[in-house]
């Protein structure tokens, strides 16, 4: 599908980076905020039967996953239907992805399962207020914040929330009656009574699996959908697909105006009785592979969803809890990440804490776990940035290379560093100090690297600076530190601390520099 | 004093650099924790002579001002003589600094004035508190958390501190009554009432201001106190020093250690009343003039502080309020950095921001003030990290440079720079990452490196890193990217990405790279 790849890229690229200079008025920022406009003109017929194809595809997964995620949710199976058909319709207009579809998710529906009390109302008012704040953020454009969520985080979260809700369907899927809803005390009650297993409910539920099981093999041989392909083909494709999910795909979303898209999806589902609903892996990659070209797919599967309402509400008490309960558990299996745990202890281990923090934590209360792990990466983000790793080389000359940046927290660690290598030995050293992986440096850095020269005139020994960047250079000639020298190299730093003639600082510093000189630098 | 220098340079080398292989009874250890076993053992009559005239000439500048200082905490004037003797003797024991010395100070005095309510047992119950908190926070090696406040919210709050209680004596020296404490109330009674002025309060208070202004016009214009100078002269040189306050001194001192001292000092301090105390500049200004040895200065003073407290407190009734809201405002008015706003605009425009903040807030509330400055600090600094700057050089071959290291935050906008610059562009062009100011990666921005390099090779084009350090290196080798390639000049990659002979990645991953090649890389 290059060619809606090439359509939807255009309203990208003519998207953020032009929104700035752009007006709020101006065709770029109306595309931007209405991505609609830069596919809708150039739509085409053969678009609209890939989109037909992909919308009933994800259709005919969206209701028997809504009815089940209900479930998960607390709440009637019917209230799963009331939350999966708003998004399609604002998600048309609003989608900045092609394949992203909007409704409800097993995740979204355990946290939402906290709240509920068994009365639908509360889950209402959720979706209502979570989707006030969410505009606000898209509005505010604080969709920035999602990127202080590291990856190990959502893993272990995700993992997480896979394994809760799993063993929270074993009771659906064996017919065990008033197993309480926290974790610990379902897994504990669980297996006291597994004895109270109903034989109808374990074999239905164990064959739905088996049958889920065999569709998610036959997938597994089949290659993508192409538009080649006759009709038949591409539906039974769908079909098979849309019984079982599969890994996600990688999009480039703008993060503010999906949280428009999501919040208005809430806000909107609220009056029409809907839970708070979010953009779901399954099915999205249930339309991906299905051949979706554009978000009008989603009309199909929010009419798909609404025939169903008018028509079928009357049959869904005799849907059997453990057939949902299958179709649950084959539904999140795949989001558990087995190989996380091995993949962090090879490639990165120190990411394996806020991994572990968040998927224990999560086990006791989802919000804490997540809350956890993010404050952990954070603090993780702060000690790298207070105590950076300095290279040290013991050559003729001292040479102390900080590793990254230098800011105002890893000043006084520094300056330790500095004291104790060369001013608390005997005889004190000269020091070259080399800033090539500096990019800036803030005001509170000024003053401790004024005070170590001081320090180090006391001492009568040379302190002097090597490969500034121009802006690192630019604030310290205007702090005007006394004493202060610099070299563009090494060898001519080492020629001057040794004194051999011929090496001159780039500038010693005892009067002020003309604005013009810094001038000069930057040229 | 060269030899106490060496001596306490000795006790401090010995101390961290070492603490985490001796163990927690080792000499080292013991001296770390008790730095008085490094400088007694070596005690002289010389150092003796230095320290005794140093700790009379603080003794006479802590009685006056404890007395005062009382005054802005709320409190009866021998409150701020309770507080000032314990410090000397714990520090004697415990402290890492020869002048530092602990005990009631301007900042915190106005800072325990909003929990006294006119109650001294609240005052006492804060220093017992606060002390607690301080001991554990040494305890546990929190001293690292004090990095986190950078100057800016040190000036800003020490600056607004100023303004607040100057402009509290006011109606003191002014000797209006009835005045409100709050600061802009107080400000607008004072200016209401000013016609209220009582004569002879405003006489005296003008008269001491007038001659603490004549003593320190005196001292700017006397040089430093050296051993060889007679014992009187060196005496008045102290008293001189002692009336008025300077400007602070650069220790390098033990932040965890500090916290224990002080804590101890005011958990010990509340069993005789103290209200809580900290190190003062002011006086420790006094005691570096005055050419202290050793901490033992301390118990000169507060010997002093105790005999004072003997035989004077019957006097202390008769002490006009006007003397000593003279002797506070004279006290802190140095602490006020008028030159900071206009240097900060010079050096750091940005650093303005959590200047104002910090100052404009504590006009309100303190401690708001201080919360919201390092707050924002804190924010500049995870933006910084969220955000790093990056180099485009668009040579014959698009490359990327980011400027500063690059960690989980700041993947997700490399991403949408990347893209935009080099897939969403007609053609879309081959990229060579400069990654030599990268000095560690964590498992999110390696899944996200990964992203990239199929989206290149989706597109066709190459993603190729130069630069490497080697643990940057050792993580995405160890991450089993597909098409991964890099090499060790620029140089080599254009040539490679231009496809001339001769240029050929250091490796390309297909397999994985077997441990003992990344340890020759590391070798």
């Amino acid at each position: 599908m290059p060619s809606s790849v090439t359509a939807l890229g255009q309203a990208r690229s003519s998207g953020p980076g032009m929104a700035s200079s752009a007006c709020c008025c101006s065709p770029a920022a109306v595309q931007r905020r209405l991505p609609i406009m830069a596919w809708l003109p150039n739509y085409s017929l053969q678009w609209l039967k890939m989109d037909f194809i992909a919308g009933l595809s994800v259709g005919l997964t969206a209701i028997p996953q809504a009815l089940a995620y209900a479930e998960v949710a607390g709440l009637p199976p019917q209230y799963g239907l009331y939350s999966a058909f708003v998004g399609c319709f604002v998600y048309f207009f609003l989608g900045t992805s092609r394949d992203v579809t909007l409704g409800p998710t097993a995740i979204m529906s355990l946290l939402v399962s906290f709240y509920t009390f068994h009365e639908p109302a509360y889950a209402v008012l959720l979706a209502f207020l979570s989707g006030c704040i969410q505009l606000a953020m898209g509005v505010l454009h604080l969709g920035f914040l999602l990127d202080f969520i590291s990856c190990p985080v959502i893993k272990g979260f995700t993992s997480a929330a896979t394994v809760t809700i799993g063993f929270g369907q074993i009771k659906n899927l064996l017919g065990l009656q008033n197993i309480p809803r926290q974790f610990f005390l379902q897994v504990y009650h669980t297996f006291l009574r597994i004895a109270e297993t109903r034989v109808g409910d374990a074999v239905l539920g164990l064959v739905c699996m088996l049958l889920l099981l065999v569709l998610k093999l036959m997938r597994d041989h089949m290659p993508p959908v192409h538009p080649e392909m006759p009709l038949g083909v591409r539906l039974s494709h769908g079909l098979v697909w849309s019984a079982t999910t599969a890994s996600q795909n990688n999009y480039r979303i703008d993060a503010n105006q999906e949280l428009l898209a999501i919040g208005l999806t809430n806000v909107l589902g609220s009056f029409v009785s809907s839970y708070p609903v979010t953009g779901s892996f399954g099915r999205t990659a249930v339309n991906s592979q299905s051949g979706v070209c554009t978000p009008a797919g989603g009309l199909v599967t929010g009419v798909l969803v609404l025939l169903s309402l008018g028509y079928l509400t009357s049959l869904f008490y005799y849907i059997p809890k453990s057939a949902l309960a299958a179709i649950i558990i084959m539904a999140v299996a795949p989001l558990f990440d087995t190989k996380i745990f091995r993949t962090l202890w090879r490639v990165k281990r120190l990411d394996l804490l806020p991994l572990c923090v968040t998927f224990l934590l999560c086990f006791w209360e989802v919000q804490y776990g997540i809350l956890a792990g993010a404050l952990v990466s954070l603090l993780m983000l702060l000690h790298s940035a207070a105590r950076p790793e300095t290279k040290v080389s013991e050559g003729p000359v001292l040479v102390l290379q900080p590793a990254s940046g230098l800011s105002f927290p890893a000043m006084e660690a520094l300056r330790e560093e500095i004291l104790s290598r060369a001013l608390e030995v005997s005889p004190p050293r000269c020091l070259v100090l080399e800033c090539t992986h500096v990019c800036s440096i803030d005001y509170t850095v000024v003053l401790g690297l004024g005070e170590l020269l001081q320090d180090f005139q006391k001492q009568g020994v040379a302190l002097v600076f090597v490969g500034l960047q121009v802006p690192v250079l630019r604030v310290l000639l205007s702090a005007d530190l006394k004493g202060f020298q610099y070299f563009s190299t090494l060898e001519e730093a080492e020629k001057h601390l040794r004194q051999e003639p011929g090496a001159q600082p780039c500038n010693i510093r005892e009067d002020a520099v003309p604005d013009h000189k810094v001038a000069l630098l930057e040229a």
